[in-house]
């Protein structure tokens, strides 16, 4: 099956030159001619992997979460066992932070995705099953810690789940343009756990 | 003065070109031509109020955060005395999020500036800007919460306001695509002002 993971494989180099694009100029930038002479193709290629704009900016996106989802599942299965809640729940809301270069370049995308997705309607639906995944992921901790005993059991999973989210999402915005430093949005984040954990938050 | 005041008209004229095409079509759909169309002028006008793309968009944006500023006072204003802290703060929070055609078109706007502020340095000084005042407006009404009582002393005003921007700019994304409803993001936004009321978070 060479042929199949070579395209694969082609369509992710053009994905790639998606993503520096939009990091470094934003999505105005990213035309077919930019994606080819970046991605070092031609543009015919382009056009023969993705037959519009945006399919190739929609994979472009899946492909971005998906790689962080595996540096987000990389840096869970790198702590220490057994693991707690609230050192996953930590390691997940810090991890969606640009607290460095390559974490920066992905939320300049991200918010890139984002802006398009208010008229874009495929984009749309896939940002919200990006952030519905998010929900549920963030929920089962929050239940894994009940049932572990570090999380009292009068907080509801699902409020506080929406708490958890909208406040990563929004310090996203607000270490990006740099109106909050990183030390701010940690203390944030620390004294959001410590409130859930202690149960005085959704409860 | 009535040559000052056309040129102010003439600019705001523009600028709400400028916020109905974004609305409409995002940020990708301005250009200089259509600007002119939209605002029923000719391109030559356009280029002689604004000099270039990217200082035309910063006027559109500072038009726009003026404009919410004015509705969020007129709000406010509209509300019985003696106004609590609690009231003020609700209104702002609520008033930020998508939850009517005005303000998600607002919306939709204010995601596309910032998607473009990440790589344009006088806009992301602008929107730093902005959110700055909505930090300082926020944090002192917790302060003034607390002189009248309703708000412990022990809870950081400044640390407070951090969670309760990034809770409502959170929320506003999430609204946005439709992955939190209504319901879900004002009982976050209550659920939240519960615990700042009753001191259990941010102490």
């Amino acid at each position: 099956m060479p042929k199949k993971v070579d395209r694969e494989q082609r369509r992710r180099q053009i994905a790639e030159a998606v993503l520096r694009l939009t990091a470094e100029q934003g999505l105005d930038a990213v035309s077919l001619r930019d994606v080819a002479a970046e991605a070092g193709v031609s543009m015919g290629m382009v056009q023969h992997y993705f037959t519009s704009k945006d399919r190739m900016l929609l994979f472009a996106c899946a492909y971005m979460i998906e790689r962080t989802n595996r540096r987000l599942q990389q840096q869970i299965a790198a702590r220490p066992c057994p693991r707690s809640a609230r050192a996953t729940l930590r390691t997940v809301l810090v991890e969606l932070l640009p607290l460095d270069e390559e974490r920066r370049a992905g939320t300049r995308v991200w918010t890139a995705f984002l802006a398009r997705a208010a008229v874009e309607l495929d984009l749309e639906a896939f940002m919200r099953t990006t952030w519905v995944a998010s929900h549920a992921f963030i929920a089962d901790q929050i239940r894994s810690g009940q049932e572990s005993g570090e999380i009292p059991a009068h907080v509801s999973p699902d409020r506080a789940a929406v708490r958890a989210l909208a406040l990563a999402d929004g310090l996203v915005s607000h270490v990006l343009v740099g109106h909050y430093s990183a030390t701010q949005a940690l203390a944030a984040v620390d004294t959001y756990l410590d409130e859930l954990f202690a149960g005085s938050s959704d409860s």
